[in-house]
């Protein structure tokens, strides 16, 4: 476990800007102050920061670490195309390949935390065939890493939830057992019965005063009627603040008049968003949401599973993908992603304060890189990275 | 300059296949034999392969090696969007920065090599500020090099043909004095001349029987129309072979019916393609013009220069762009793009023969990763860079 917790971290540079020292105690950042104002005490265990960027720890928005084989030998990909042809392809062969398991989480887990992400949202496959097994892996790996990655948990119904009768019971187990939030898919294509799927997954959401996090793959009209439903409820229901929508390729897609309105329905109802940034996606509003104050979280999606080959766990690759997608150029836009991938997502893992304050949890990024866009575009290997205030990176090397 | 030069690589598995010894000798590959099949003389010089991914070295099919500013303080962008604002705000700012210089082509070429890359066709900016200055600046950061990367260049008039009068005759000079080819751009939407704009390429290529390789950004109707005057240019003059389209978005914008149309005509004339695999593009009919035997080269366009603050040549990562803008999913596909960023792109740089065989130059990468597919997908550092038989990079850093 960790080898070292440093009491000082001295000359890092937060967000590229002037060097200052961190305090920290107790897992969490006492003060920070301008470098060398004051001397070190004999006791202070010192970690050099040699001016590197200092970033908060990356928050990982939208991920599936059940269902990861990263770490283990290349399994070619072998699926049909589209949504429904990869769901088929994993039920026929996950059994086979040991998903879920602990371990294939931990694997991935710790693939996230060297390349410095200190907490995770997981969706996490609840079905007929596994039941709640995956929760309970998941949970595992957490315990097994001693929290130098904290997972909030989404119980996600991947096969479908009102064509799985069943799938409604074990959501609310899950729900009754304290997972963050419980997932939704699709409620036209996978589903084909929109209303019983939100119905059933509000529900359960009032009832147990968790949150929803739905994945939502329809384009266009398709998905804004999704969108429309989804409102209606979060406003009958009350669960103001508690249902995030993932993916939501049509938001980009929209004329601009009726995002604008659906803005202001997300912003009034704290309807949130995670994206995992796909090439080839339409750009979301994301400058009017943070106007409006809708919480937009960056997220890897899975990593190297039946759903998909590609990923490697790099929140700061996402950050770039999301800030091609978008056409970031400029140096103040490229901070703002990365603000995105760590303190703006505090939320989505349930964490009142993050960032670089005193107060926050000593969650703490190092990297060779002049400013926020040098480490975006080159994405170089993590220096350091603490978690908890304990040294659990050295040289993109990690020490668990 | 180089440390060694290896006669014989062992237990290396060429394409992720079955671990083989390859014999070196005058820069180029001797023999590749199943590993351990012949004892190794005592005279030879052993670089262990200890069961690396060895693949090609990589071209780069399309770059500006003459305008980064790599390695140097980071420059915020400061630009308009769009192709003019780019090119307008690259002419006020480039003398303050020193652009170009061979200091600079070298800075950016070495990073290239370090990820693998030992052949680079690069466009070289040619208008009236800066004359065929660019040109003898990246000859001579390629003569620094001792040939551990090979540049071909094309004499680029970036700020437009017909509208910049004494561009063509810039071109001309440059033609005369061996370029590879001569560029062009957005004859429409630039020079606002298309036909004045492709005669006046058309009778410089004839003339010194050099290439025409042209950036083409329009979309739609407007780059098929341009296609078109191309073809007919190239079907008259005679330069079957010699003519590449880079970028060219439109053709992936295009109905199926009128893109294999266009596919015939480029096939039969032996017009190339060229992509730097923006993410939001739309994808190439790349299968079909394989079939078709239409040559498909892979760059990295510009890297960290007044034209965009992305880029860190490393074209690994312009496979995986491919790969994913193009939805590679499967095991073989993944190989293909590899293909076309090593030994297929072998004609973009003139090379008669390119790959792992006997006969071809002894550029060879080795990665510390399974098969193909894993490669592009976690991008490693390159383990060794072999180039012209010299050994250039161990553990991703560069010895030269």
């Amino acid at each position: 476990m960790p080898t070292t917790t440093p009491s000082l971290l001295t000359a890092v540079r937060p967000w590229g800007g002037e060097p200052v020292d961190i305090v920290l105690a107790d897992g969490s950042i006492q003060e920070i102050r301008p470098a060398g104002a004051v001397a070190p005490a004999p006791e202070d265990d010192i970690l050099d920061g040699r001016g590197l960027l200092a970033l908060p720890g990356f928050v990982n928005a939208h991920a599936h670490v059940d269902k990861s084989w990263w770490g283990r030998p290349w399994v070619p990909y072998g699926g049909e195309g589209g949504t429904q042809g990869r769901i088929a392809h994993e039920r026929a062969e996950r059994e086979g390949l040991g998903i879920p398991s602990a371990d294939g989480a931990e694997r991935v887990l710790r693939e996230m935390l060297r390349h410095g992400t200190t907490a995770v949202r997981s969706h996490v496959d609840v079905d007929l065939g596994v039941g709640l097994d995956g929760i309970a892996a998941v949970r595992e790996a957490e315990r097994t890493l001693d929290g130098a990655v904290e997972v909030s948990i989404v119980a996600f119904p991947q096969d479908g939830v009102i064509r799985r009768p069943g799938v409604l019971d074990l959501l609310d187990r899950a729900a009754g057992e304290g997972v963050t939030a419980i997932g939704g898919l699709d409620p036209c294509a996978i589903d084909r019965d929109p209303v019983a799927q939100l119905d059933g997954l509000f529900a359960i959401a009032e009832r147990h005063g968790c949150g929803i996090d739905i994945h939502l793959h329809s384009g266009g009209d398709l998905g804004a009627f999704e969108y429309e439903l989804i409102i209606d409820r979060t406003r009958r229901s009350g669960l103001t603040g508690m249902v995030n929508v993932a993916h939501g390729f049509a938001l980009g897609q929209l004329p601009s008049a009726r995002q604008e309105a659906l803005l202001g329905e997300f912003a009034e109802l704290g309807i949130s968003w995670t994206t995992v940034a796909p090439v080839r996606s339409a750009p979301l509003p994301w400058v009017r949401m943070r106007e409006l104050g809708i919480p937009v979280g960056l997220g890897t999606d899975g990593i190297r599973d039946l759903w998909s080959p590609y990923g490697d766990g790099d929140l700061l690759r996402v950050a770039l993908d999301f800030a091609r997608v978008h056409g970031v150029r400029y140096d103040e836009d490229f901070a703002e992603v990365l603000h995105l991938a760590t303190d703006r997502a505090a939320g989505f893992v349930g964490w009142p304060v993050a960032g670089l304050e005193a107060g926050a949890p000593a969650d703490i990024v190092l990297i060779d890189a002049q400013n926020p866009a040098d480490a975006i575009v080159r994405g170089p290997a993590r220096e350091n990275v603490l978690s908890g205030g304990a040294l659990v990176v050295v040289h993109g090397e990690l020490l668990l």
